[in-house]
C-alpha cells in the first residue's frame, strides 16, 4: 500500500498579510475533521499538521519570508475524488494569493519503482510499470523493468544501463556512423546486453569477440531484451563472433601477452566497474587499468570506443580525459553528446586513437 | 529562500518488529534537541513530528502495512554537513532493517522553476538554473530558462515548447530526412522559434510561409534561441522567406478563398492553441479547423506534417487519428516515435496527406 505525497508551494506577494492567509486555509482542514497541531517554531512562521481519521496528514507551513507550503500525505487506494476535492479547495484559495506549483505527487513505498536519479542527481520519475526479472547474481543485482514508452530496461545494481528503446546508445558507442565493421577484427568489454553484438554482425565483421563477466546478465537479456539483442544472444558462438563469459582483465592481459591486436576495442562495460582482480581497488584505477590494456592490444590504426558520462558531470569528464594523456602510449580523441531515449539526460561518448 | 525537502523510505520484513523500530529512530531526532509530538492516528501507525529551533521538521511514520516514510524539510542555506549527517544517521540505522530509498530533495520555492512534469504528469526535476527572460504577451506568458544540458528553452503558458537542444524536434517535423522542399512552396503554422525555418532554407524552397500570431515570442526567440533560429529571425523577409506575425485562422480561410495550395503545410502550433476566432471554443474543435483548413490548401500531391503528442498519451493520439477520418477529404497517414532531447518523454510526429 503505497502513500502518495502531494506538494503545493505558492509564493505570497509584499503586499499579501501571511497572518491572514492562515485562517482562510485552516477551514479547508476542519472541515475534512482532521485534528490540528500548531507547533511551536521559534520565528520561523506558522507550522500546523493535521491528521485524518483515515490516516492522511497534512502539514501547512507558511514561512516568515513568505513561501507557503502544503504537504498531503494518504495513501493509493484512498478515494480519488476526495483527495482531488481537497487539493482542488486548497488551491483555489491559494490561487487568489499568488500562482503556485502542484506538483505530480510523490509516490512512496510502491511495489515498482519509478524514481531512478540521473546521474547529476535530479528526481526523475518513469513510466515503470511492472517488475519482469530481478536477481542477485554473484556480481551484482540485476533486475528488468517493463517502461510503457521505452519496453523493458536493465538496471544494474540499481543504476539504469540500456532500455529497448535504446538503438541510439548502441549506435553511438558504435562511431554513430563513421565506423566501418566489415572484415574487422573486434573486441567489446562488457556488451552482454548484445545490442552492439546485433549490430554489428550485420556489417559481416571478421571475428567480434565479447568479454562479458556474468552469465546471469546474458541469460536475462537474451530472454527479456530482445528489442535490443534479436535472437544474437541465443547462441555464444557464431559464424563471425564469439562470447567469453569471462572476466576482461584476465583475457586483456593474455592478448596483450600474445602480442595479439583488434581494429576495434569497444568498452561497454558499466559504470561501476566490476572485476575480481585485487589490484582494481578504486573506480578510477579500474578504468586506467582496462584503459590502458585496451589501448595495448589495439591496432596502429585502430579505435577505442567508449561511453563516458553524462554531459553534466563535467568534472568526471573532465578526469577522465586527463587519464587519456597518461596512457603508455599518446592517445588522441574525439567526443560526440548524444540523447540516449531512457536516459532523461544527455551523454557523452568518446573515440580514442593512437598517435 | 527555498525549502528542501528530504524523503526516505523504507519496508519492514515482516520478521522485523515495527514498534521496536521507532525508538531506535527516535533517540536520532532527539539528539538534533528536535521538539516532538505524538500524534493519534486512529490505527494507521506511529506518527510522530519534531521541529528544530531552526525552522527544521522531521516527520516520522511507520505505517501499519510495515512502511517507514521519514520527511525532513530544512532550508536551502542551512549548514549541508549537519543535514546529511542527519540523513546519514537514519538511513544507516534503517538500513540494517532493510534496503530503501533516498530520493534527491524535493526544492519548494526556488527562483528558478526546475520542475516541468511530462505529458503525462510524471515529475521530473531539470537543470534549469536561470531565467533568461519572461513577459507576458496580448497571447500567452513566455520565458525562456537556461538548462545547463539543452541550452536556452522556450516556455510558453508553463509548457515547454522547445530547447536549443532539440534539433531532432525540427527534423521529425519535416519528416525525417524523407522530404525534399528544393523549390517547393511550404506553409508554416507557429514555428516562431525559427528552428524549422532555419533548417529550411538550406534546401533553397521556392517560398515558405510562416503565419505566427505572437510578435513577443519571435523576438524573444530572435534574441534568446539563436542555437535554434541562427540568424534567420533578423529578417521577417528574405529571398524565399516570409514571416507573416497573424493570427492564422483568418489567413488559411483567405488562402482557402484564394484557391492558393502548397506543396507542405507544416502545422508546429503549440499543443494549447491559441486563436482570436470566436468558432474556436474547445482544443480539439480548433484542432479540427486547423486540419480541415489546411488539407483544403494542401496540393493534392502535397504533405501536411505536425507533431502529436507524447507517446504514452495513447488515447489522445488515438482521438487525433479518428479526427483525421473525419476531414472533408479522405486522408492518409503514417507516424513515428522520435526523442525529443529535452522532452524526456517519447514524442509522436505524424505524416498525412490526401488520398
Amino acid at each position: 500500500m503505497a502513500l502518495r505525497h502531494y506538494t503545493l508551494d505558492f509564493k505570497l506577494s509584499a503586499a499579501v498579510d501571511s497572518s491572514s492567509t492562515v485562517p482562510d486555509l485552516l477551514s479547508i482542514f476542519h472541515e475534512q475533521e482532521m485534528t490540528e497541531t500548531v507547533h511551536e517554531t521559534n520565528g520561523h512562521g506558522y507550522l500546523g499538521t493535521f491528521v485524518g481519521k483515515n490516516g492522511w496528514l497534512a502539514i501547512l507551513r507558511v514561512h516568515s519570508h513568505g513561501l507557503v507550503t502544503v504537504d498531503l500525505q494518504c495513501y493509493e487506494e484512498d478515494d480519488f475524488a476526495q483527495v482531488d476535492n481537497l487539493l482542488n479547495a486548497l488551491e483555489s484559495k491559494l490561487k487568489v494569493i499568488l500562482n503556485g506549483l502542484w506538483l505530480p505527487a510523490l509516490v512512496r513505498g510502491a511495489e515498482v519503482d519509478r524514481y531512478w536519479p540521473t546521474t547529476d542527481n535530479r528526481l526523475v520519475e518513469y513510466d515503470m510499470d511492472q517488475l519482469v526479472y530481478e536477481e542477485d547474481s554473484a556480481f551484482q543485482n540485476i533486475k528488468i523493468l517493463h517502461s510503457q514508452q521505452y519496453g523493458n530496461a536493465l538496471i544494474l545494481d540499481n543504476d539504469l544501463n540500456l532500455a529497448e528503446s535504446d538503438l541510439a546508445y548502441t549506435l553511438a558507442i558504435m562511431g554513430s556512423g563513421r565506423e566501418n565493421y566489415t572484415g574487422k577484427e573486434v573486441l567489446i568489454l562488457g556488451g552482454g546486453d548484445g545490442g552492439i553484438l546485433s549490430e554489428m554482425v550485420k556489417q559481416k565483421p571478421k571475428m567480434v569477440t565479447i568479454v562479458h563477466i556474468d552469465q546471469k546478465v546474458i541469460d536475462a537479456c537474451k530472454k527479456y531484451m530482445r528489442g535490443t539483442c534479436g535472437n544474437i544472444l541465443d547462441n555464444l558462438k557464431g559464424d563471425c563472433y564469439q562470447i567469453l563469459v569471462e572476466d576482461c582483465v584476465p583475457v586483456l592481459k593474455k592478448y596483450v601477452q600474445e602480442g595479439k591486436t583488434f581494429d576495434y576495442v569497444i568498452n561497454d562495460l558499466t559504470a561501476i566497474p566490476i572485476s575480481m582482480e585485487p589490484e582494481e581497488d578504486s573506480t578510477w584505477e579500474f578504468l586506467r587499468l582496462i584503459l590502458d590494456l585496451s589501448i595495448k592490444v589495439l591496432h596502429p590504426s585502430g579505435k577505442y570506443l567508449t561511453q563516458g558520462n553524462a554531459e553534466n558531470m563535467t568534472e568526471s569528464l573532465g578526469l577522465y580525459e586527463e587519464q587519456l594523456g597518461r596512457l603508455s602510449c599518446p592517445v588522441g580523441f574525439s567526443k560526440e553528446v548524444v540523447c540516449v531515449p531512457s536516459y532523461l539526460e544527455q551523454w557523452v561518448f568518446y573515440s580514442v586513437w593512437k598517435k
